[in-house]
């Protein structure tokens, strides 16, 4: 077993939805996603089973998650429950670490 | 319920092990913390239940994992299964994003 990765040279790039690419690691446990997205990218409500910890590390990202709207930038963390809908849009191109779990089994490349 | 977290401003700073101090968010599945290190830092082998997937943000952290070592810089992640021994040491100054699954009940503060 390997512990170690480079995103850039062991990883393929994904993209996940239009605008939102990324490198995507498994673990047993969960996804850890490194994703830029596009400036003007508007990810519809959807839910998953999957919790979703959404840590924005650079750009401005309107979150809405059920009833709660925020514009989240660098050091702020959206906490999302499995089930519960959220949509988003990026107001600026962001860096954003999304911590999924259990692991995103649809989003692993066959 | 909260979705969001302005990690300065909501949480406390923590100082899990000496020169190692960040902001931890626990989810039901997940802690996620947002760790500076600093240089010269040294963590003794020790090993835990918990998976643990370290991603590093800035500077240069020497892993030691099991039997296989590894200086990573930005851009390179140590995915560490749960009860694998590692050590590390801190070549600079480094900002490490630590995933822990299941939490880390220990990290809590009372």
């Amino acid at each position: 077993m390997n512990y170690y990765i480079n995103k850039e040279k062991d990883l393929p790039l994904q993209e996940v939805f239009p605008g939102i690419t990324g490198h995507l690691v498994h673990t047993e446990h969960c996804t850890i996603a490194d994703f830029r997205i596009a400036a003007g990218t508007k990810l519809p409500l959807h839910h998953h089973p999957h919790e979703q910890t959404s840590t924005v590390l650079e750009g401005r990202f309107l979150f809405e998650v059920d009833d709660q709207e925020r514009i989240c930038e660098a050091g702020e963390v959206a906490v999302i429950p499995g089930n519960v809908p959220h949509r988003g849009t990026a107001l600026t191109d962001c860096r954003i670490m999304d911590i999924f779990s259990p692991v995103r089994e649809d989003y692993k490349l066959i």
